[in-house]
């Protein structure tokens, strides 16, 4: 049997026919252009999954589970209370797929979490059962997986580990707190910390380096720091101290088997995961225990969504 | 049926048979005079056993199951790791209990888990399926309950929430990390407070207070406050802020059903209940949604990680 994994962006829909083994044999892909009325942008959904059917080779009837991802909040009942990115409130997602596509499992979850459950399963987490992801980009997203579920908690709101203070009184947060671990970690605060550095050290190269590509990004400290600069070297060391406290928290609350890191930044690869785990393990608190949680690089990129999605009907 | 609670404590051993709408029938003590063999504490546990099961009126064929808390971390296998103050290491509880009592299904759990699983089922938690219980002790116990299964984590050490910094580079913490949420939030911690501020303020009315009690306690800035002393109303509110920011954090990460706090600082009642909640109200994430973690005192006291042990065959 197939599913269908759907990842609803606030750029495109995407659908794709994902096999027993999670790969993608075949998708389907359309612009979201939002702001649209829900039923618009669901008639193209359903029409995106027959696109990728068709490309398949296969009918509705090949088809066990539909699960979609979308940003927002989702309920129990598979309506997203609100999105705001899609201008969506209170839209009854699961029944309006079921219009569509007829009456099949179908499951709606936010995006964040179903990108988990893809590296969970099917990514760098191998069947991990217990299992977060961490996504370090613009904010701090996170997914929480226990026991092969995602963790919704009581108002499908659950897996915000983004938003736990580090730094008591700290830096405003988009969210209204001080001092949370995407006020310190996510690319935008590391480009804070970047031109915070930048300004005290006029003759840092990373005001050279933001020249040559026409603005300040998450890239600029560390390339200036390759070059041996010692303001971008103190920029990065700082903030990889502040992704390893968020994760550190993170371990000694849960232990998962396995912390994914992904978004942007973890193109920096090892130069960025070596020193976390480095610190992960002088600080966890089980320190003397034999198994320990890895701390690994996200696989699966922009797949970890639809194939999670796909997974729904088992991580759910 | 019945099942068998037993909670293995530094100083006591109490086991109780408990029936099926958790209440315990009747129990069985004997001091632990540690350290001493584990063959020899292990007897006596099973002579607490039997000791409740003859007041019960009831024998070891009515017992459905047997579950033990103790202190240290327990394996999957049922040994106990490492238990500081019993001085035991490896040491193979579920089959030191089988060899006496019998094979039956016998669980072996943290004891921090047990209370956990003891307030969730039969406390304050009323049958709540996601909760977390926090105890404001010499430390910040806690343990985490999702989908109605203590969370162990992949070593058995998860739950410790206690140890999640919320003040980066702060307080140094006894797990080694510093500005950990039991450094800031324990008693022990406002205890500290207390008497830094009291030297701040040889006027204070704390002064007068610890004299009276022989020491600083955690019930000094709090009586000091009801007196309207500025000193000890600094002192609370700010202890009430750490002890709010891991909460918050908590409810963000997981947003459980019920948050419980027990220990012996929580005797101060609403006093400490009711702006914990204004707290958690004013900063959680999910400020929109419907459905709110609900922040409530322990109710069982002592009488939790025994009941909670009885339950270990339902929620380990």
């Amino acid at each position: 049997m197939y599913n269908i994994g759907i990842d609803l962006g606030g750029t495109n829909i995407v659908a794709s026919v994902v096999d027993e083994n999670y790969r993608m044999v075949a998708t389907g892909k359309t612009a979201t252009n939002a702001p649209r009325s829900p039923e618009e942008i669901f008639d193209d959904i359903a029409a995106v999954c027959r696109e990728a059917l068709d490309k398949a080779g296969l009918t509705l009837g090949d088809i066990a589970s539909v699960g979609l991802g979308t940003p927002g909040t989702v309920n129990e009942y598979g309506v997203i209370e609100f999105a705001n990115n899609l201008g969506f409130n209170n839209v009854p997602a699961r029944d309006m797929l079921a219009e569509r596509l007829g009456e099949m499992p179908i499951f709606i979850e936010n995006d964040a979490n179903c990108a988990a459950i893809g590296e969970a399963y099917a990514g760098c987490g191998n069947g991990a059962k217990n299992f977060v992801a961490v996504t370090l980009g613009t904010g701090v997203g996170s997914g929480i997986i226990v026991d092969g579920k995602i963790v919704n908690g009581v108002n499908c709101a659950g897996g915000e580990c983004g938003h736990m203070v580090i730094v008591l009184d700290g830096e405003p947060c988009t969210c209204g707190r001080k001092g949370c671990w995407e006020a310190y970690a996510s690319a935008t605060a590391l480009i804070r910390q970047t031109k915070k550095a930048m300004e005290a050290d006029p003759s840092s190269v990373m005001h050279e380096l933001a020249k040559a590509e026409g603005k300040v990004s998450g890239r600029t400290a560390f390339d200036a720091m390759r070059r041996g600069d010692i303001a971008a070297i103190n920029v990065v060391d700082n903030y990889i101290k502040y992704v390893a406290c968020g994760l550190i928290n993170i371990v000694n609350a849960l232990q998962p088997e396995i912390i994914c890191v992904g978004g942007g930044i973890c193109n920096e690869g090892e130069t960025l995961m070596k020193p976390l785990r480095r610190f992960v393990q002088a600080e966890r608190y089980s320190i003397h225990s034999k198994i320990q949680t890895r701390i690994v690089k996200a696989e699966l990129g922009n797949d970890a969504g639809i194939i999670g999605a796909s997974l729904l009907a088992v991580a759910k």
